[in-house]
């Protein structure tokens, strides 16, 4: 583990925004680089929205709010958390301000009904390869799928148990991002493959859903021998 | 762990057939299962073959060859480890030896190219579900997709370092399958959703590829609060 991740960058200057933070797991993401020590925007389509989720998050965090576009062009690296109804709209209407910028998306196409989650389809194979293709200046990379929204919550864990799987075609940008997991404490960000292999990492968010109901758990992956 | 796992039922008296076992993975299970003392048939179009196999195992172990639909018949689990090429005219070719009996299936329907691994579209949504269309009087169970088998064909490793993830729409048949998984020391199994959410297990072998391409390992999955 050391020898791999030896070589990873120092990213600890950067600024993190979250498009969509309002929902739990932007808000989850945002409390712990917060907690980390980056600077974070959370957005919304509504300012005073996003202010008020950052504000949710307690005293003494460096994290505001800010409408979407702003939080875009404002922030070192930009994670997509958005609901994925919308996402492919929000991203095209963001195509400048993304423009030169590592992309981290965590959206997960889910379907839900009576029997549990399931996959959606999706055109471009994954949401992370519609992130790409919808953000053609971009460097996308897929990321954060499985962290549970509860725990990155939860002010009694301190070391959240799990592996952030990194996805994407440029290895730059993916040393960036495992970096950048690393700052979340007890996660390793370990790399997960070509963004053409994105749609299977969304898609397991659906088993972890299940695992969760079965075990009454908030499950995470780790992966052994690395 | 101990808890949600304390009601499997016992299978160590359950004989285990392995159709395609002639394959590194097949092989691999076949040598895990008859250490923890089950009676193994390896299968093969070839009866021959598959004897061969079995005897590359090495002296003392309870491990046999036999045609495919021997081992179909004689079997009490049945493990398919057939390439996905072929998978779906084998199983439709044994549904009189299937009916009535848990079939696990391990197939991993993948491509490969000059950037590594990804998955294959399969019009039933996974192989598991292909199988269980071909096999309607069966139980389809899917399961031991990630399992490398270099590891299990190991002699120096005891302690094999992963959970097997187990799917399917039986409870009975999911728990009998997660009683087999941990028959192989070190393994645990773990319910992994309906079988409909197959697919990406069977299409994250391809990540796990390019893991270990990576990081120079057999990489495997925990999952973490269960």
């Amino acid at each position: 583990m050391s020898t791999q991740h030896a070589d990873l960058p120092d990213v600890s200057g950067l600024s993190v925004g979250i498009l969509g933070g309002t929902g739990d797991q932007g808000k989850g993401l945002a409390r712990r680089f917060a907690l980390a020590g980056h600077n974070v925007i959370i957005g919304s389509r509504n300012a005073e929205r996003a202010q008020q989720a950052a504000e949710s998050l307690g005293e003494g965090l460096t994290v505001r709010g800010a409408e979407n576009a702003v939080v875009a062009r404002e922030s070192d690296l930009v994670i997509v958390a958005v609901p994925y109804d919308g996402h492919k709209a929000l991203l095209e209407s963001l195509q400048d301000e993304l423009a030169g910028k590592i992309v981290i998306d965590c959206v997960n196409p889910l379907g839900f009904d009576k029997q549990g989650a399931y996959a959606l389809p999706v055109e471009e194979g994954s949401a992370a390869q519609q992130a790409a293709a919808a953000l053609p200046g971009s460097t996308v990379v897929a990321a954060f799928h499985h962290v549970s929204a509860v725990t990155l919550l939860d002010p009694a864990v301190d070391e959240v148990d799990l592996d952030v799987l990194v996805l994407g075609d440029d290895r730059e940008a993916t040393n960036t991002v495992q970096a950048l997991a690393g700052r979340i404490g007890g996660v390793r960000g370990v790399y997960g493959g070509r963004l053409r292999n994105a749609g299977q990492v969304e898609a397991f968010t659906a088993n972890l859903i299940s695992i969760n109901r079965r075990y009454k758990a908030h499950a995470g992956l780790r992966v052994t021998d690395v």
